[in-house]
């Protein structure tokens, strides 16, 4: 649903924490494109009136207490919060000054200037400002990059020699796409140790020539010696699978999460709680991809052969950014798996 | 191919460059399973003599002049090198020691003592060896995970509270698996900025629901601003495209960047010089790739609406870190896509 909202001469609006179950876009005047994330800010000083266009991404939680006392006088800040309806397809919010309050009415009840103005806004300008702007944003990236190659220079001159003497990784990494679980950053890994493959909800499908090439890569030639698959507490595409809606192209690669719930159907029905099965079914997911990797030649023969590589089942949780050890039992796994899923061509051996 | 290679009576070994031409497994007796990196070093105290098969991963440089300079008195390393023969498919050698020297020599015409011993080596017995090795070499994963989060906490102790209210990234990161190139530590993104896909040479297929599931939910759902397509020098998915070579399993995934060539093949043709001919086919497949994600309708329809997201092709260079735009030109690029490949419903704008 898109909400258009009016923010009347707002010289600096700081996002409290409800504010990130929207995702803000088009913003204007001053700032042409602003992702606004969880407790981020910005000012307006040369404006007086300020549009964007936001998204409800989820139904925002109630209304927290509003303490005053969390910013400086001076910042002025105008918090705008859950008050905005959860529900409407069209609607115009006016923030208050200094004040935790702010209306929200649907435009098609109140017909408020601002909607007008709203619905009259030329949103193709903003896209041509939005070009502009973002053309110029990705900079910053080279300069991280830059400074980067710097660093990793000076802690080790050859740094960049052995780099590109090429791989020899012990692990491959087969992880969500999630935005907040950079693989080598959680488990401390350096460049050079671990074979990284992401995609939405860390599925492994026998017909996804991507996955089947980077696991037969990894095995065959690169000889990894530990698998890991990580899934996360909170995973939007495991969500779907919990949830009745119309993905679209989506549907097909979400619909493996699906049959995961199907082959436990018992268990998890079993459990009364929404959050806590939605952790299960996370759980459950990891150790059927996990199961999808065992069932490949690949890892079959390199495990007669030469006793690896190991499967591993992990979870990460926001909450604490640790990593759960699903503590899958690869050997006991690969022995039922075996019963039908033979390609190990053991009485070669 | 495998070589089996016998060093008599080794306190200290030090692996030069050239040795990670090498790929060791199945180091015995002191190491159960050793992979070593170029510049490693590893010690045997307690053993008169160590087997390793080694596979050859490309064929060895010339050897280097040595300089005993490098190395401290006390550690007498012995240096194997690319005096193994590049070619054989069994081979003995012994390291001599306290000098850069090794003889290479192949087994069939030589039958020494080491190779009939190698030959009757127990090598199942020593893949046992390694699985005990394995269950316990990933908990210094969780250790550095463990060390990660609480260093995160300490930075700021609400870093997992806004981890855990959600995603919103700008960029969607698309990249290629191999392992000496981790995204968010390159780029210095922090966990929440980029949404991450890996794979083999980094490659967009519009049969590929793997990536395309990745794209749609990116750019229609996260609304990111930025795709990135990263690439990098080196790229081994890219050489085979230059190697007449069956591939097994991964035939019709590298198939694609063969088809880059012959989109290309004037260009490529033109270029004596192979290492060149081979970096200008890694910049042309990334060319290729934004090309192809510039076809989808979920792009093309969110730009001409939102203005974003940008396309932009880099490419990162191991021998110094750096990352190179190749600055597509995006809107250039996103009209001439839409003479055949128009998608956008822009009657409908």
């Amino acid at each position: 649903m898109i909400l258009i909202l009016r923010l009347p001469s707002i010289p600096f609006v700081e996002i409290s924490q409800e504010a990130t179950n929207y995702k803000y876009l088009n913003f204007l005047p001053a700032c042409p494109l602003r992702t606004m994330h969880l407790g981020s800010s910005f000012s307006l000083s040369s404006t007086r009136t300020a549009y964007f266009r936001a998204r409800c991404r989820r139904t925002p939680p109630p209304l927290p207490a509003f303490s005053g006392s969390h910013h400086a006088p001076q910042q002025t800040p105008y918090i705008f919060t859950s008050a905005l309806n959860p529900t409407p397809t069209y609607t115009t919010t006016t923030i208050l000054t200094r004040s935790y309050s702010s209306t929200t009415k649907p435009s098609s009840t109140i017909p408020s200037a601002a909607a007008s103005e709203a619905d009259h806004f030329d949103w193709r300008k903003m896209a041509e400002l939005n070009r502009e702007h973002l053309k110029k944003d990705h900079k910053k990236v080279f300069e991280h990059n830059r400074a980067w190659a710097a660093h990793q220079t000076t802690q080790d001159p050859d740094f960049f020699t052995k780099l590109s003497a090429g791989q020899s990784p012990e692990y491959l990494w087969i992880g969500c796409s999630d935005s907040r679980i950079p693989a080598e950053q959680i488990t401390g890994m350096s460049p050079g140790e671990a074979f990284v493959h992401r995609n939405i909800a860390n599925l492994v499908c026998n017909t996804d020539l991507n996955v089947m090439s980077v696991i037969n890569y990894a095995v065959r030639h690169l000889q990894v010696k530990h698998i890991v698959i990580c899934g996360h507490y909170g995973c939007g595409g495991v969500k779907a699978a919990m949830t009745p809606k119309d993905m679209g192209l989506l549907n097909p690669w979400l619909r493996n999460i699906r049959d995961v719930y199907r082959l436990h159907e018992e268990e998890l029905d079993g459990i009364p709680d929404g959050p806590e099965r939605y952790d299960r079914l996370v759980e459950l997911n990891v150790v059927e991809q996990c199961r999808n990797i065992v069932k490949t030649a690949a890892i079959q023969q390199s495990y007669a052969r030469n006793g690896f590589p190991i499967v591993h089942g992990w979870v990460f949780g926001f909450n604490d950014g640790l990593l759960k050890d699903l503590e899958v039992d690869f050997e006991s796994m690969l022995r039922k798996v075996q019963k039908i899923y033979d390609l190990s061509e053991s009485h070669e051996h």
